[in-house]
């Protein structure tokens, strides 16, 4: 009798724990919080051109997106713009809003040939001369993009190769354009930072993430949808973030076979209270609640002390600050659903709206999806899914 | 003995299709296509500011931004604008972008008493005089915010009593601010009412959704996931319109005290090729995909004759229009998830972009949306699970 050891069981988080360990030595990310930015420092601060235009889809757009719309009041008067459908009429919009001639082209694509990512940078050349003077390239060192940019002299930064396109944010990918943007990269890592060596030392982090990656595993048949419930319309684009290091990441056939999958969902509050809400309210107990809420909004703004005929019922609104009415929304609503008792809930109360702690945020995303990923089973980093697809289409189009 | 003649099971189709019928007689929006709109039309054509800012939040907004979004091409040169959440710092930057001095605020609300909507205004009162020269409200017929609005004599449209917020695209609340932008409001109703007819008259439509409803319903705990896959950007908002009409309608207790969950998620191609469709191919099968394509976009751009050094590899890109490229892609994927053969999967072809198309498109969901409803056993068009978290609020600011 042979009995497999690989047979699906929940290890301890110990085990856990020495296997994520391992995984370091071989696993980018784990080691960009401690990386040399000076080099890109420099180059940001030398740039001139006014419009920067990030050309890139997933994972080389989507967290350099989310940063950047998390902190926009804090970036230089430079416009940030994102090329990456291949939808013809999205395209003409976006590409409309650029100055040609006074934008720096970031063609971003780790593989370097990224259909979508290759066919805009082909378009682009309709447009504007495509060289050294308006044009830098995010790739691997050895891929086909560089060699289309040493061709040209045009200057790139590299992806290290194992650093994985969702988990690379934290990459030259987003910090290139974030640098540019006059957004500080340091801080960004010093988050990141604070995340790692607590979660390494087995400190505050450690407990946190692995007690909540523990119950999603332990749950994950009776749970299988994670909701992020963010009250920011500036955390959309983490929110979208979240979606790809999620299910791109978890949704894996794993060592025994069996098809894993945390569906994630990200939602913005207040606004999808009057959307999905009441689904988690009265529907089915299939998902897990994550509130994320921004403590203190840098903004004043408020409701005036004024009565209006006939709304006199809502004068309680009156000399309320916009800050404090969408935290009391989100504690409202936290309350609610924690009062149902029987849907997993747990709330992320970020200090303030800086790149520090976007940082924490998101690089504590990165590790619990690192930690679920053991304990399921499964490889966390590739995405074999959807090289199918991807065969289809270049038999399509030859 | 009584037996409980309510326990639930799948009705027959025919049963639901009455049912239906005779829920016409009092849920207004299957009669909205069949509505005289000469008096909107004749409003619109006299609107002369050239930023219009709809106010509202959730089903006072999300369709109409979904028609937008898909119709920009079709618009005229004015500007919409939307105000909804409550968080300062995106209604800051939203409200720097608005002429305020040319400015016409569509202050939408049924109930007329949202928490939202009324800040808001409260706030726009600190900015502009807010009076019957740049102001329309949509509301209820006897709402307060048409006491607000007769006290300063500022125009009113009706929002029908019995037509729900998240069914509510076609009334006023959408058809106002569309026709305002140029759009063919009656072509829109004219997509509605083939849908409509067709349904009723148990031709075409009538299989279609009733299949559809039936195949969700009848496995919708072992599929409790809906996906919408659209291949176009401009789809976004309707992706967004579509997750709250399914989730706050279809996540309901229902007769029998069970819990029902049909969840959406939106998603948009080819980007999410690169985010969410490994989960789909490869994770637990808990979910339906509907894809949705555009068969003509209206835009000839393409992708130029060009050999990029290093970038050979990619040439069978040369010469392809990026309308096919998104189509072909779409085709791929579609092919890929076929081939799996466990996941059930259908698509929507959407013939060209225009108000008749998208008409049909909302329509429809509209229908399917009542009729789960009604195989399910709940009512489609409350949302009580909201009103503990509005109560808890109202103390929390007294």
């Amino acid at each position: 009798m042979k009995y497999n050891k690989n047979f699906y069981q929940i290890k301890s988080n110990k085990e856990i724990f020495e296997k994520i360990e391992k995984e370091k030595g071989y696993i980018g990310y784990y080691n960009l919080p401690y990386q040399d930015t000076s080099y890109i420092k420099e180059f940001a601060k030398n740039v001139t051109q006014k419009d920067i235009v990030v050309v890139g889809i997933g994972g080389s757009s989507l967290g350099t997106f989310a940063i950047h719309k998390f902190l926009q009041h804090k970036e230089n008067d430079k416009k940030l713009h994102f090329l990456e459908s291949t939808d013809p009429l999205d395209l003409q919009r976006r590409i409309s809003k650029i100055n040609l001639n006074d934008a720096l082209f970031i063609i971003i694509s780790k593989s370097g040939t990224t259909v979508e990512t290759v066919s805009i940078l082909k378009y682009l050349h309709t447009l504007v001369n495509i060289d050294s003077s308006n044009t830098i390239c995010i790739t691997e060192n050895d891929s086909k993009l560089k060699t289309f940019a040493k061709s040209r002299d045009i200057k790139t930064f590299e992806i290290p190769k194992d650093v994985g396109g969702r988990f690379s944010v934290f990459s030259t990918v987003g910090l290139v354009p974030l640098a540019i943007m006059g957004l500080d990269i340091d801080e960004l890592l010093s988050g990141c930072k604070e995340v790692s060596d607590s979660f390494f030392s087995q400190d505050e982090y450690y407990s946190l993430l692995m007690e909540k990656a523990r119950f999603l595993v332990e749950n994950k048949n009776r749970f299988n949808i994670n909701v992020v419930f963010s009250y920011s319309l500036l955390l959309e684009g983490f929110n979208k973030w979240y979606v790809q290091l999620w299910g791109e990441s978890l949704g894996k056939i794993n060592i025994n076979g069996t098809k894993q999958a945390l569906t994630p969902i990200g939602l913005v509050g207040p606004i999808d209270q009057h959307s999905f809400l009441q689904l988690i309210v009265e529907g089915k107990r299939d998902k897990t609640v994550t509130f994320i809420k921004i403590e203190d909004f840098q903004d004043e703004m408020t409701i005036p002390h004024l009565s209006l005929e006939g709304l006199e019922e809502l004068d309680y609104l009156n000399d309320i600050k916009f800050k404090d009415l969408i935290n009391k929304q989100a504690d409202a609503t936290i309350e609610a659903i924690e009062g149902l008792d029987d849907i997993p809930c747990d709330v992320i109360t970020i200090q303030s709206q800086d790149e520090f702690n976007i940082g924490k945020l998101m690089f504590s995303y990165e590790l619990l999806t690192s930690i679920v990923g053991k304990f399921v089973q499964i490889n966390t980093y590739d995405q074999p899914g959807v090289e199918t697809g991807k065969i289809i289409l270049k038999e399509k189009l030859k």
